[in-house]
């Protein structure tokens, strides 16, 4: 079976870590054993110095929305063509926690830039590369934010009001809605539960790569 | 007479920081007092960062060739948005030392990155913003890499073959040529020439400007 890249998508507190053992477990039961983990932003040491700037910005400038959002896609590109692609090539199998779906879900619905301008961004720098599979954790904002808070992980994003995650939410049900590719898990559940509904979808999902 | 916006284009040991104080002292014979002097890439803390994440890279790592355009126009969008708007906006006149033709020159024509990438990056990033006035000031590139040498200002991006930098004088007239608000200025002459040249052209400019 031709590797793949499956991505973790969601609010904070939604379980994006739990959700990842249990991917590979299930993974690594059909015999798939060379797997590559990344984060993102982030995940070269260049995509962390710019996941860096752009969280904390630097000697008190914050970036604008559209330098953040240019940030965003400088360290995603480094990530793709430096780590995916070539993780790829060689068979090996990636689980991504966040993609490009983050981008259009917190910045194109939270912060509200463009739509346009996010797609076009999308399309030029990515081109047609996508997840194979994408898994986005569903949960009410304020529940994933009770659950973030109690680990005393907040940032600067994870800061901002309860509205700007209710507008990522609804953006991330949208594409989710739009693309088959993309799997929606109820993450208010029990983590037994969203456990349980990952391991199925995945298994179900990797039977069929098989099948083609 | 409403402030605006000129940028000094060319290959390193063009001349740009002559030219600039050539241009300042036209204006300031014409009152124009009121003045904000921009580099790019950088001119705000968060923008120089980039700037030098984006000639050093980190860690050993540099970036991909779309990475480090697109770390370009976060560094564009965000002196754009914060410093050469608002100056522009207050009735300040801004003098550019390179600005989004330097990406056009370098990127599309010396790096060879997709020409439709990087007019569709400016379209999106920078909307309809465009210089009012650009002198590129032109030049074989064995002269400038000459004069940059004996000031041992030499970095990655000015070290590499001399082919580079022909394809980037070449993108550079070839823009310059399609665009009424570039003068090419022939930057191989003399000190003093080149002086007269740039202070006729200003003069000109500032002139008609007054005149509309």
């Amino acid at each position: 079976m031709k590797s793949k890249f499956v991505v973790i998508e969601g609010l904070e507190g939604a379980g994006k870590t739990t959700a990842r053992d249990t991917i590979v477990s299930v993974m690594r039961e059909q015999g798939i054993k060379d797997i590559v983990f990344t984060r993102e932003p982030g995940g070269t040491p260049l995509a962390e110095k710019l996941r860096d700037l752009f969280k904390r910005g630097t000697d008190g400038e914050l970036p604008t929305v559209k330098a953040e959002v240019l940030m965003l896609y400088a360290a995603r590109v480094q990530l793709v063509e430096t780590v995916i692609m070539p993780a790829l090539a060689r068979g090996a199998w990636v689980i991504g926690d966040r993609h490009d779906l983050s981008s259009q879900a917190y910045q194109g619905g939270g912060r509200g830039v463009d739509q346009d301008l996010m797609t076009s961004l999308r399309d030029t720098v990515l081109g047609d590369f996508r997840p194979h599979l994408t898994l986005y954790l569903d949960l009410p904002p304020l529940v994933g934010l009770q659950r973030a808070r109690a680990r005393g992980e907040l940032d600067r994003i994870e800061q901002e009001a309860l509205p700007f995650f209710e507008r990522t939410r609804a953006r991330y049900l949208e594409l989710a809605a739009q693309d088959e590719s993309i799997v929606t898990i109820d993450a208010a559940q029990t983590l037994e539960q969203v456990s349980a509904d990952i391991r199925q979808v995945v298994s179900q999902w990797l039977q069929q790569q098989e099948d083609r």
